[in-house]
């Protein structure tokens, strides 16, 4: 199944089913008027919601309505608990050989992860409202899951059975801000502003072969301003997102709905090229002494998505430009 | 005006308003159903609730019932979002001379903060669930406020015009593992497990001339199974709630019902003890050249109340006992 939460007169949107092909929607207000509340009761629901997509995607529901990826906001518009991981190792790896940093001890063994802001997503196609240049904008292209309640304790053997969805991501990072809060050990703030998500969030088996071992074992492919920046693969992520929930969930419960984000897609094989410009950047040190890429300016556009192996795109498209706010 | 939320089946509790002196409740559901909704419409419901207030307190309600804190979940059981500072400048001070750490650069010109998880709080009586005293589990007594919707960009000067409410704090934390968490530069996560909230939240008012530039210039009492541990004044604040809300708000806005906590409530005058283990502990080492304090063991209670001169609560008790999740 495929979910979006089109704009409306509620922060949390109005809930709508997704064709299969990202053309048709058709509004499920009746069954669940928030992906919040689909999550909460999914069990209940699931049936129903599956008759309904069933029907949907065979052109049976004479309510169903054109998709308009303009009109949508992000699958949760907002969130309780929205964390991020850093699950490629490569990405960190060629930061620290770039810029002299000291490796993180313990990253291959432990996940990396920030607990974001959840109150406050932007949408697929929205401007991405920023206050400076100067801060170094940079886009992150990232999968994300979104988990029903995970109890504390919950083990990575079982964390898989929380996911109900997974999408994409574009957190926004500002590059400029984040040394020094990474300094202070109080983790990352004003270096990560409202993060924004892909058109649609999509149950695992809408993947087939595509999801396994808590991956999406697909290329994400990213455009800066139309050219291509890199198509990374979801397949060398380190750790799986169970291994990300058990970890997130050892001292605490996950309420439902919490969205965790796999870090920037990044490739040993650098020849696929990146998932954000700081990884570029890294890779302009190492091959030329010196930056030759600068961070996004206002007017700057993103293009971010998923590719299935026909060239379908099954989270639908992130594209975005950065705005002065 | 004094609020607290009871538990209900719902998630977000049962709205009511509390008389001054904490003995009487008033259902507010045909006003706001949700302290997050109250918060979202201040504006156009201050005079009724005022008036209330009122009548609450003048006995004049005829549907007015005692007001039981073990029935108090957070006044906000869950947030958006959650943003702990760490603003009291002598906590800071005295860990890295006890522990030998490097000050965090720049920590007196800008404020520290970290993201907290919002999805999950516990009421001011509730059990501390939490998976073993190995972790280092210690309480942190703070003050907090909660905002309207704060634009990005507000400054400091505009920042406290968005101060509703104003309530206490447990910040949970397990000590044993921060350090780790700090030194990724990714900031606590599974080192900041659910945060615990005084029984009701309340306006600026309340506290007449004890609320002045952005601080709260109280004492903070702390005792730990029963006894004495300090009571350091919220007057040491060395960046004011409008400090911090300007800095978090920089990059982005804060959605209504934010809640910002001020961090360890600490004093350079040692004299009046500390609002956490890890203080004492510090202390310890200065003094004795080893640690004599032990971390909570299960069953561990902790009593956190702010006094006004006459020795009222006006934020109601926290008083929370550590059990084996």
């Amino acid at each position: 199944m495929k979910f979006a939460s089109l704009k409306a007169d509620t922060p949390d949107g109005r809930l709508v089913l997704v064709s299969r092909d990202l053309t048709k929607a058709f509004d499920i207000a009746h069954l669940a008027a928030t992906l919040q509340y689909a999550i909460e009761n999914w069990q209940a629901l699931e049936r129903e919601l599956q008759h309904c997509y069933q029907q949907l995607n065979d052109g049976q529901l004479a309510d169903a309505f054109a998709f308009d990826v303009n009109q949508a906001a992000a699958p949760m518009p907002r969130t309780w608990q929205w964390l991020d991981g850093s699950l490629f190792l490569s990405h960190g790896e060629l930061m620290q050989k770039a810029f002299n940093m000291a490796p993180i001890d313990g990253a291959e063994k432990i996940p990396l992860v920030y607990q974001g802001a959840g109150d406050d997503f932007y949408g697929p196609t929205d401007d991405l409202l920023l206050p400076s240049e100067a801060h170094g904008i940079d886009f992150e292209g990232e999968f994300a899951v979104i988990v029903d309640e995970v109890p504390m304790g919950t083990t990575a053997e079982q964390a898989l059975d929380h996911v109900r969805l997974i999408t994409i991501v574009n957190d926004v990072s500002l590059r400029a801000l984040a040394p020094r809060e990474m300094a202070t050990g109080f983790g990352f703030l004003q270096a990560k502003p409202s993060t924004a998500f892909g058109p649609v969030a999509i149950t695992p088996d809408e993947l087939g072969q595509h999801w396994r071992d808590g991956r999406v074992h697909l290329p994400l492919h990213i455009s800066w301003n139309g050219q291509w920046f890199g198509n990374p693969n979801g397949s060398d992520m380190h750790f799986g997102f169970h291994d990300l929930i058990a970890h997130t969930a050892l001292t605490r419960r996950l309420s439902a709905g919490t969205v965790l984000g796999s870090g920037t897609v990044s490739n040993h094989n650098r020849s696929v090229g990146s998932a954000c410009i700081s990884e570029r950047r890294a890779l302009d040190v190492i091959e030329f002494g010196e930056i030759r890429t600068p961070f996004m300016k206002f007017g700057d556009r993103v293009r971010i998505a998923a590719a299935m192996p026909d060239g379908s795109t099954p989270f639908g498209v992130i594209e975005q430009q950065v705005v002065s706010a």
